[in-house]
């Protein structure tokens, strides 16, 4: 660390390493004890950096913010991937966009029905060092049905027309470059993008102190979608743990969905009692979602 | 700040103050972003302080640790409170152990046919700085069936027998002090100072970095009565944000209590829905818990 400039985030403290990260307008900081700083680089894109942590395992760091953990990912990766995949009778394409760990794809992988899974990352080198540092590529990308491509989501998209029956949206924070993750005419692109009866979800940020995220994901679906429904996950790595995700539908309603399906899934946070107990907002939350659905 | 002595906690950092909470054996920090110190002091028990917040409203801090603010407190005083009291089919005495800012106290005063409300607390510092500070006095103490005891909890209980119908343990970190209220012998303490169906519930620490916590909550619980149930919320004020409570019960099955009760009640958390849907477990704590009560 000493000899390299300052990372974003990193701080030393009596000789032991600290990442930062605030949010809610900086208002509140977590701070993840570091065991070791694994890897640094700055990308084209971003800094990104591996650490292994005391309190999360080894984790993903893109601009000082922590992205995944191996010890806790399964959470996120669980919920915005079978939620959907299940929400739909009968998935056969399945895209996600983000999430160069591949943590989603691999979840979309337990389903024997799925033909095709594309997952599109902007930047190489976040697949790449997850490979390498956080999930061995053996474990996903013998899979035939696999496809990564490097592009620009937001420019993927609009090429894509009534493909998808499912369709991920692993956005970061709608900070600089993300920012047009969260435009209208990206919702729009996403409609675009799915079949007649195609389902998506959205990561819509901490009900929390992200609220305008929750509002502004909510507002768009509602206006192109029949069916908008939020559910919430609670996520040890982001500060304040509560996280909301936002599925719109075409035609299926996540509520009649056949959750048996999740029965004797193999994972390790979703059930099929998780899969709806996760839509039962608490009511400071329900007020949320339905002044913005109006 | 400057001229006191350091206070547990807190640091100035470019002009700011922040207080910090470390927690999992200080593999994780939460931060919080101070905008005034309204008030400090040491007691003859504790450093007390009441900070105002950017993230969170107004906050008790103990030796340095955030205890409820007034910005989210509502769900941590909604889900230790209702859920034990409609798990009784008809409670008249309620007692807490624990938490002199009284807001379990003052959700239970919602219900009319409870007769007696009981809160027991150390310290009467905690509970005149609440009242200053945090919420007027006007809103609960003008209600007759309220008492404010300033005891040692641990040694309190013990001269209860088969008294109360609800029983709530809001005690702190099992640190110092506090390590005697997650003994054994406090269980059955607890066991003996309840009616013959009565029902007793816990914080029983976060399921993710304070595991040890909630194994010995189920695992001494499940000694003494019959039906031993965790449920959890997710509270912003405390790192990790997930948190579980336990709930102990002599005869009433929480799964079969009266949710409607619930239906038109004055919350801003609970609902019938989400008292239903707090107990179901992530996988991955379902796991802790039944490894606990076996």
């Amino acid at each position: 660390m000493a000899d390299k400039k300052p990372l974003s985030g990193y701080r030393k403290d009596k000789g032991v390493l600290w990442i930062s990260s605030y949010v809610g307008n900086a208002r509140v900081k977590m701070d993840y004890k570091i065991k070791a700083l694994l890897h640094y680089e700055q990308s084209p894109f971003q800094e990104i950096s591996i650490v292994d942590t005391k309190g999360f395992g080894k984790m993903l760091v893109l601009d000082g913010t922590p992205q995944v953990s191996t010890g806790e990912g399964f959470i996120y990766n669980e919920m915005i991937s079978h939620i959907p995949i299940v929400t739909h009778p009968n998935p056969k394409k399945v895209a996600m966009i983000g999430g160069g760990d591949c943590g989603p794809a691999r979840e979309a992988m337990k389903y024997k029905g799925i033909e095709q899974i594309d997952v599109v990352e902007l930047d190489p080198r976040v697949t790449e060092l997850c490979r390498k540092w956080l999930t061995p590529n053996s474990y996903y990308e013998n899979d035939q049905r696999f496809t990564m491509i490097h592009r620009d989501g937001y420019e993927w998209i609009q090429e894509q027309k009534g493909k998808y029956d499912v369709l991920m949206i692993d956005r970061p924070d709608p900070v600089g470059q993300a920012k047009k993750l969260f435009s209208s005419d990206f919702y729009k692109s996403v409609y675009d993008g799915i079949t007649d009866d195609g389902v998506v979800v959205f990561q819509s940020g901490s009900p929390y102190y992200n609220v305008s995220t929750l509002k502004g994901t909510v507002k768009n679906l509602s206006k192109l979608f029949p069916i908008v429904k939020t559910y919430l996950a609670t996520i040890p790595l982001f500060p304040c743990g509560l996280w909301s995700f936002t599925i719109a539908s075409k035609k299926w309603d996540p509520l009649e969905a056949n959750i048996n399906k999740l029965q004797h899934q193999d994972t390790q946070y979703i059930s099929p009692e998780i899969f709806t107990s996760s839509f039962v907002l608490p009511k400071y939350v329900e007020k949320i979602v339905e002044a913005s659905s109006e």
